[in-house]
């Protein structure tokens, strides 16, 4: 039997995890350092949870586990009939989380009472859909999720602006953009344009237009049931760019005659105004009021972060939600959120050569005997370098120097302490750096000494 | 509808999962320095890969995905009539991973063109298994397990008595005994008492003498078919103990008989002086000939971690075997691996109280404040708290003190800083420790500098 993955999975060998290791832990230690904290939620919820989240589409993307035992046990012919969509829930109880905010907002909703509120969590677990695998869409893949519920404080989004910065830069993504937008001003060109309430499908549109340019976005709205009329109005959306406080004066105007859209660039103003007093050092933000991200339950502020000059989508996106819980009994939890997505994070930091030569890094050294003589010296000499916090190992078995050189060369091991009878009678290890070929006589102190400092 | 965890499984809310992070990290670099390289494989395995690998009981434990689209579509009633465990792999294809070890030989036979021989690697990931929830038992729990293969030397099994040793001095573990066996003192035993080659029935029966006694033993043993001369013959063992070097002349004496019990007496012999080699200072080691981890596929050292002073079963657990990849047919792979229990260790540590006070560190300092005039002052001095690394959060509402300082508390952060109209006009700013009530006036640098230096 060939063994296989399943499509759409992939294993992470050492040094992808080296990297990818690197990811969460920077993103891990940023969250911490704004004061979030660490939960995790099981893989495995309730359907009963999970159901009804999604939209049909993520009903039938979610995995299903098969109930344990005689699972078919009362199972009819009529049932059979019935059809797969409706054998489902009779067979299957569980399911795999499909997205971390889900299982957050039930996680909060079955805590209320010891939660102190506001309440900052972050969440760095997989999440699984059963999508048809395709370039760059995995059927199992990481999401690492910030969000703070029970406020609606507009510093809790400035924090995230400032965040987001601080994950790209600890991450050496020095070119990104954050595109930010609110719900409200999408609300309130949808009023400005004579269709008051069809914001959503008036988003799912022109969220589009950077990839399908405005006249086809037109022919998309048209097919939606916009008018001549309406997208005359749209017009100006089009023409509206420039310095985020540039933008928000054009809106202004634009939407004068709209409350809600005026409460959303209040809100947008406000936000700059903290993300100023908070410090941040050339901000790479765009005000982007085409901004939509498809989701239809955020209510205020919108964020989407590209890489620049790569092709690769967004590497983190969220928002302002006012309802988080609301399908647990537990309405009107105000909250925001950004999703980090490690695996795009993963292709733009390859594609760019970005990650640090440290975040491969494993073992520093292998000591290499030939005999029980040299074992007799390299034994204690691999546990100091080990005390002394040097990743290193001693190759198993007496072999050949050059197949020990050459695992040391697989394994990309920058130092070989080689130690033959030679070295044994003087004391004097002989010391191959890898990299530069350059070999040298020094005693264990002086290993131990040497690549401690490294 | 009010929402639930699935039975078996757990939520780890902030303070479990920052525990729960100390002894992550800990295992991690410990195996980092022992030149272990990290590994992850999906959690969706194809049933054919798991089935078959962990016997009938294993097998009906495996949690099984139903299929995507329309699994039903092509079920008759006949297929319904073949019952439940015939039905299953009609329409479940895949599973959740069982153990780590069966996608570890999946992975090595798959890569086994690429991987530098012998293959060090850790691997620290959630289980799930269908089995009935109970105090101790989860459906979903994480194994870290550490191996290497392509070697047969023994250097390795030292170098794992010295990591286990390792790892519960980084976790503050410091009563524990590790027991170690070897599979092949036990076939001799079998051997000695004229049941050669039924060590597996003799293994199940006498790995319980811990539990049950030797007299629940030989009743289990002749429920086996051991005879009463077979029983007779194996008395020596319940009488021999002592320090592993007392044990093994004991056995080298009663199994003088066995080629294969004096081999595994060298064995051990060579282990624990490699171990010596290693500089191992105050060994935690046990022999215990009657260790068996009724784990049929180890065939030479076997190893078992217990703290001592705590009801609480093993905290980790392995040994060598000799076919890893067997099975998808890359037979003769030798390996050694052992595997820590993430959740027992924790259970060891809070009951012991074990677990340093950093490990529960969250965020260090909360900013108060009360209007536009005290943010103005606390925005820029949270940023420089955060760019000193210290943990730092701002009160995102400007409310009543009391409710700041309640929030502070509740989260067990160590000092809040507050920022009213006296402290902004004179720059000094109120700073409270929470622990013990004390407040003093410090300027914003002031502040950084101390909790920097914390």
């Amino acid at each position: 039997m060939k063994p296989s993955v399943v499509k759409g999975t992939r294993d992470f060998g050492p040094e992808q995890m080296s990297k990818r290791l690197f990811i969460f832990d920077t993103i891990r230690q940023t969250f911490r350092r704004f004061g979030f904290q660490p939960l995790e939620t099981p893989s495995l919820e309730n359907l009963s949870t999970l159901t009804g989240k999604y939209g049909d589409e993520g009903d039938q993307l979610l995995f299903k586990i098969l109930n344990s035992g005689d699972f078919a046990g009362g199972l009819t012919e009529a049932d059979l009939a019935e059809g797969s969509k409706k054998l489902t829930p009779r067979i299957a109880e569980k399911g795999l989380r499909y997205d971390l905010t889900v299982p957050f907002a039930r996680y909060v909703v079955m805590n209320r009472h010891a939660l102190p509120m506001p309440f900052k969590r972050y969440q760095m677990q997989p999440v699984w859909r059963a999508d048809r695998p395709q370039k760059g869409r995995y059927r199992e893949f990481y999401q690492c999720d910030a969000d703070v519920v029970g406020t609606d404080s507009l510093l809790c989004e400035a924090e995230i602006v400032l965040m987001v910065h601080e994950v790209m830069r600890n991450l050496g993504i020095e070119n990104f953009t954050l595109k930010i937008n609110n719900r409200k001003i999408l609300a309130g060109i949808a009023e400005a344009i004579g269709r008051a309430g069809d914001e959503g499908a008036l988003a799912v549109a022109i969220d589009k237009l950077d990839k399908i340019g405005p006249e086809k976005v037109a022919d998309e709205l048209r097919e939606r049931g916009f008018s001549d009329e309406n997208l005359a109005a749209l017009q100006p959306l089009f023409t509206i760019n420039g310095a985020p406080n540039e933008v928000l004066a054009s809106l202004k105007t634009w939407l004068s005659g709209s409350e809600t859209a005026q409460k959303g660039i209040a809100e947008l103003e406000e936000t700059l105004t903290l993300v100023e007093q908070l410090g941040l050092e050339k901000p790479q933000l765009e005000l982007d009021v085409t901004l939509a991200r498809g989701l239809s339950y955020y209510t205020g502020a919108i964020f989407e972060v590209k890489a620049d000059g790569v092709s690769i989508g967004s590497i983190s996106g969220g928002g302002r939600y006012d309802n988080l819980t609301g399908a647990f009994g537990m309405p009107g939890l105000s909250g925001v959120g950004i999703s980090f997505g490690v695996d795009r994070i993963y292709d733009v930091m390859d594609e760019l050569n970005l990650f640090p030569a440290s975040a491969g890094q494993g073992t520093q050294v292998l000591l290499a005997c030939f005999d029980a003589d040299g074992r007799a010296v390299a034994l204690p000499l691999l546990s100091q370098l080990r005390a002394a916090g040097v990743p290193a190992e001693l190759y198993p078995d007496l072999t050949k120097v050059k197949k020990q050189l050459d695992y040391a060369n697989a394994r990309q091991i920058p130092y070989v302490v080689l130690i033959g009878s030679d070295e044994v009678q003087s004391g004097q290890l002989s010391v191959k750096n890898m990299v530069t070929g350059e070999q040298q006589k020094q005693t264990a102190d002086e290993v131990v000494a040497m690549l401690t400092n490294l």
